[in-house]
């Protein structure tokens, strides 16, 4: 996401996530003055970024690839922020820019200090160099109801008008808790911050297992917003969370129901062909000094359980309801042994 | 242990554990000059330390409590190392010192630079006030073969003259990938570093299991020195070195064999009794500033484990040998929530 998940984190009296300060929403009617329109944004990630994540895999499960291009930031930012080295040149090759940055300057020049920093995911717009939007909770939320021209064949509704206020409450409770409580006990600097978070976070884990003992999906009997935003989360808990933010009362692993709901989300197409562990890890141990010094990264967790079976389709549901799985990656996205850790 | 467990690692090429610099050897025959004696010597111990561990388990089982008097130091170390902190007006109550680098300026004055640095376990003459031996490697192998005439009826025989070849190389194994490796995997200061001694860590850790599958004890069918030795690193495994050092290829608890191992020597009396996961996780985390710098101390993991069933009896062996389990741990050194985590 934004610079608040590096180290300027520090010195707050606890953390505080920023709100997003670009919240222009790309419409079906073009409220904002951004129309939805294919091959004129720009979705720029980071596959470390949970944030992010959730984009990266809507625009999959709706199959939005060819309509909505993708850049892949650096999973290392460094002073100037987001940047993409992973290029040839060092520049997107869209954009042509060799920082995100130059997008936000683009978009409100002469102000470098935007409230909440240089975040990902961001949308840009393609003709004119500019950000559009950093709000990492709508961007989401709009590709799944308002890109609907541009949607696949087969693609799921993500946000069934009918559990939005069912879908909203989850997703409101699993922010606080679980999305944004690892943040706050990763980067609290005192023990009663810390401990808090941890609790909350840990108290919030049990409720969902229970929820999800008995039900393959948090809402309805398919994937929703919601569970995208769960997963986001946890397919990073036992590879950063547990040890770097100190969320280590019990490894994901060590629960059944939430090992197996995410196994099964893992190996649902859009979802582990999305994840990036590499990046996951070098992001988290190496950017954050503040809490790892030494910037080593660890050769842990084993990950080799990930495509293990879960039999979670015992328990009925309909991945996609009456849709259909997405086809493969495009070239060119193909994480390096994604679905197969 | 030492200083050398604490940030002054930091800043050399790779780590080094130091040697012990007082190797005075308390025996039978008095060679060095120290007589075994009961109510001379005052044992000198952390119990947040694996080396100090190894001295307080081994006076447990053999029965040294009346013998050999304990001082256990604070968790938290200070600019001048090991203190007496937790003992009313933060004096020791037998050597009637604050800090126990005094036992060694005693034995030493007017050289405040001890190589390897003020460490327990350490055995200091209670008449003089001088520190006898800081050498952790020999004064467990004394207490078993050297102090047995004071050893309670029904001690065991931690090192069997007949085994001691097999003992020896396994403790030598042991030691150089798991005792220190841990540390070396903690207090690398490079990614290389680091991985060379973690993946030499978990290689060992693996032939240890699958050593220990089919028998109850490292060596012979009874607890010996080697048991002692591997517990200690053991039992602290999940709750410093795996998220604190980053030895996190997997938890101990996911090692069906290794985790019934510890747990079975955890439930026998004389070692679960001895151990404080409190001063053990306030010590790590909060001394280690290089690599922990919030000093905050995590709440996982879930310890509630510990106490239940292994199943090992059923590989046979006898703990003790020809002899009994220790009684009682005196009044006044009960560990609070020992062996009841």
């Amino acid at each position: 996401m934004s610079d608040t998940d590096s180290n300027t984190a520090y010195g707050r009296k606890s953390f505080q996530r920023s709100k997003s300060h670009f919240a222009d929403r790309v419409t079906a009617d073009a409220r904002d003055g951004w129309p939805v329109e294919a091959g004129r944004y720009r979705l720029v990630v980071s596959r470390a970024c949970p944030w992010a994540g959730r984009a990266v895999i809507s625009r999959r499960l709706l199959g939005l690839e060819d309509a909505l291009s993708l850049a892949i930031a650096d999973p290392l930012q460094d002073d100037r922020s987001w940047r993409f080295t992973l290029d040839p040149d060092g520049r997107d090759p869209v954009l042509g820019i060799r920082f995100l940055s130059e997008a936000y300057d683009a978009r409100e020049p002469g102000s470098p200090d935007y409230p909440g920093g240089v975040s990902v995911p961001a949308l840009v717009d393609v003709p004119s160099g500019r950000l559009v939007t950093n709000d990492f909770q709508q961007i989401t939320l709009d590709l799944a109801t308002e890109w609907t021209e541009l949607h696949r064949e087969g693609a799921p509704d993500l946000y069934p008008a009918r559990l939005r206020d069912e879908i909203d409450e989850v997703m409101q409770e699993v922010y606080e808790d679980v999305n944004n409580g690892v943040y706050r006990a990763g980067f609290a600097t005192g023990q009663e911050e810390y401990e808090t978070a941890c609790e909350r976070l840990f108290r919030r884990l049990e409720l969902l297992s229970a929820r999800l003992a008995d039900r393959r999906y948090l809402v309805g009997d398919t994937i929703t917003e919601a569970d995208i935003r769960l997963f986001t989360t946890l397919v990073r808990f036992d590879a950063v969370y547990h040890g770097h933010f100190k969320c280590n009362r019990w490894k994901l692993t060590e629960d059944q129901v939430l090992w197996a709901y995410v196994r099964d989300l893992y190996q649902t197409p859009g979802f582990g062909d999305t994840v990036d562990f590499d990046h996951i890890k070098r992001h988290y141990y190496q950017v954050h000094t503040g809490i790892n010094p030494t910037r080593i990264v660890p050769i842990g967790p084993d990950l080799s359980g990930w495509l293990t079976p879960h039999h979670r389709e015992e328990l009925g549901g309909r991945p996609f309801g009456d849709g259909t799985p997405p086809g493969p990656v495009p070239e060119g996205e193909r994480v390096p042994a994604a679905g197969r850790p």
